[in-house]
């Protein structure tokens, strides 16, 4: 069976645009099966594209073909691309950062040859690359019309534009991150501690942890809070450390949204690195 | 041919989620057909996915394999279950008053056995058994890996939690009933009165009827308007009480929003059951 | 292979709407392969479903049948219909003026015969007839169970309810047109005016050209701003003047809104013919 096509943009769900890639795809090979990941990444965010790339691209059968399209530079010089992925996935993509939360696990990358892999008759586009390069190379390559090859010349991986990831570490007993996501859905933060860490600095389940929030050295939150493994264990309205399901722990408010009550600014962020999270046990009392 | 699998959540469309419980099915087998239902219910909603649910479920194929995931219990000790509908279809969600509205239609109901029908590699994660464990299953059973009694052991039927529901009745000439949904899409208010009951009490089409809502004995509204088949029977911003195509009325304003016009209050409100209604025929004058 | 069917709407992604016209033609026959346009039209915007439709059907096979519905009308006495495109697509959707930015590719239309074309036990359901009759009557055409003529009685294309287009002229040396689309999403402003004709008034890629909006002959905005083919050649935040993928040219901001920035007025407004543009060449200062 040929490989299923998933499509990302920020093109948002009140326009025909996602659609535009999905009938390129249609229209080369009605056999393949496509999905959509998500058309609601925030306007021009490559890293929240990225975030929802790493977390889900495992899920779908190895071998999918994803095309994310964020993409404020198009029509200018930044490249085109195709990434290998480990378990033979491959992302169709602007090179501008997209790539950057999954770039350990890339293999290989391609530039998209787009006197061959764009959608005939579409010289004259400028601004829509995800419907006349992307999804034309998504279509092209899931129906088996082109190889991987095909996509175009190599390069080095490490030519790939990747953002700095966030890191973690132990500091005398306390766990130290950043925001990594920040989500006006559900209002939950992400921070860059695995699950791991908290246990590892004394914290088990149910015991309350210190979590502490700060930019350019200025505390923004500073509060006690239950750690545990799922938002439901406090009551409604209260705030959790919790585990979440992609291996960090989160800051979650139970049937609340804890960036709107307590960090709007989170949510107008495009880079979250400059807000460090520091988790630290707190004794019986 | 395999029964198509339908997922509905309030995960919404700004997150990778919806598309995780796709990939873990597309994953399982890829010749299911695996179709959405609506992403954005509202968080928490319990309800409003149970209202969902029993609208949608007769226009899809008998057999169906339904996901419903509003889970604000997860990883806390509420019972993940599938209910098989009298169609053949079958439910998969959280045990948490989703199948209020679907419960008179309910055969049979099995608690998943997460030991059996859990996405290998996921015991750590305890925030999204819509992936780990509703999609899993959904997908196994669709594609005959398991049958229904492979979910789980079954449980009485009686013992799925299910809230009141909506009533209506006639007293003394007048129609009562209680709200059953309020939306902020086109803003109509449902209500728990049949198109049938309007005519009962001698309000035909094309008649005025007198419109009553009022919370905790207060009045919050009232006024007449024409009672027809369709919001379009007035001018553009004209309330109507209209007949819906679920078989009971709703109040509308013609190309308007009567929530957001009228009663605001009601958009912002999980259990409606407190708003009733009560509809009487207006007298020519 | 059958051809798919392509469903469009303004009932939005916050309700089961869109999925019960995937479930009914799902249902008459689970061969047809289902996409989504647009469930994110603007409510009762019979433009803003047409423009979508005029840009997008070109990109699906050629023979595909789509539904939009759109429908203020619905339950009263406008036609329900079918089209037939130049290129073997149907359009099914109320004949409202849906129809309008495609009227020039049709080349036959019939009315729904909805003594034959509506879903078994509707009769009593007169607010959703995307649902009872124009899913229904795309899944059986899809299927193969009735032909174009099967649809109903043909009537002269002439009689198909059809807006008036925007236009667009050189008038002394300066691009004269009206906006066409001002989008909530990306806040760009569609212009009637073609990326050729840009050119024929003596301005190139890179070049600066002097924008004016008037609306009743009263300026709202009169700003010069370079011409070229995406948003991105110019800085972020910047005002520019770029070749749309559709042929026609569009203001932008770089990462930004035009529409909220400067006219909100736009986002507001359903007819926005009223709104002139007029482009004409800046000189080297």
């Amino acid at each position: 069976m040929k490989p299923c096509v998933v499509l990302q943009s920020d093109f948002g769900v009140s326009t025909g645009l996602p659609a535009s890639m999905t009938a390129v795809i249609a229209k080369i090979d009605p056999e393949i099966r496509i999905y959509d990941l998500c058309h609601e990444v925030r306007e021009y965010d490559m890293r929240q594209a990225g975030r929802i790339l790493l977390s889900t691209y495992p899920y779908w059968p190895d071998g999918t073909i994803f095309v994310s399209v964020v993409d404020p530079g198009v029509g200018t010089s930044r490249r085109s691309c195709a990434a290998l992925l480990d378990n033979g996935s491959v992302i169709i993509t602007p090179d501008n950062g997209t790539l950057s939360y999954v770039y350990d696990h890339i293999t290989e990358v391609r530039e998209i040859d787009e006197t061959v892999n764009r959608l005939p008759g579409s010289d004259t586009h400028h601004t829509f690359h995800g419907r006349d390069v992307y999804a034309y190379t998504a279509g092209r390559l899931a129906s088996g019309i082109i190889t991987f090859a095909g996509v175009g010349p190599a390069y080095p991986v490490e030519e790939i534009v990747h953002f700095a990831m966030p890191v973690s570490q132990i500091v005398d007993g306390t766990a130290v991150g950043e925001v990594t996501g920040a989500h006006d859905h559900f209002g939950n933060v992400g921070i860059s501690i695995p699950n791991e860490m908290i246990k590892e600095i004394g914290i088990g389940l149910g015991d309350y942890a210190r979590v502490v929030i700060e930019k350019d050295g200025t505390v923004l939150y500073d509060k006690p809070m239950m750690f545990h493994r799922s938002f439901g264990w406090v009551a409604p309205g209260e705030p959790i450390l919790n585990e979440s399901s992609n291996d960090y722990v989160e800051i979650s408010i139970n049937q609340g949204s804890f960036c709107e009550l307590e960090l709007p600014e989170l949510l107008g962020s495009y880079d979250l690195s400059a807000y460090k999270v520091k988790i630290s046990p707190v004794g019986e009392e």
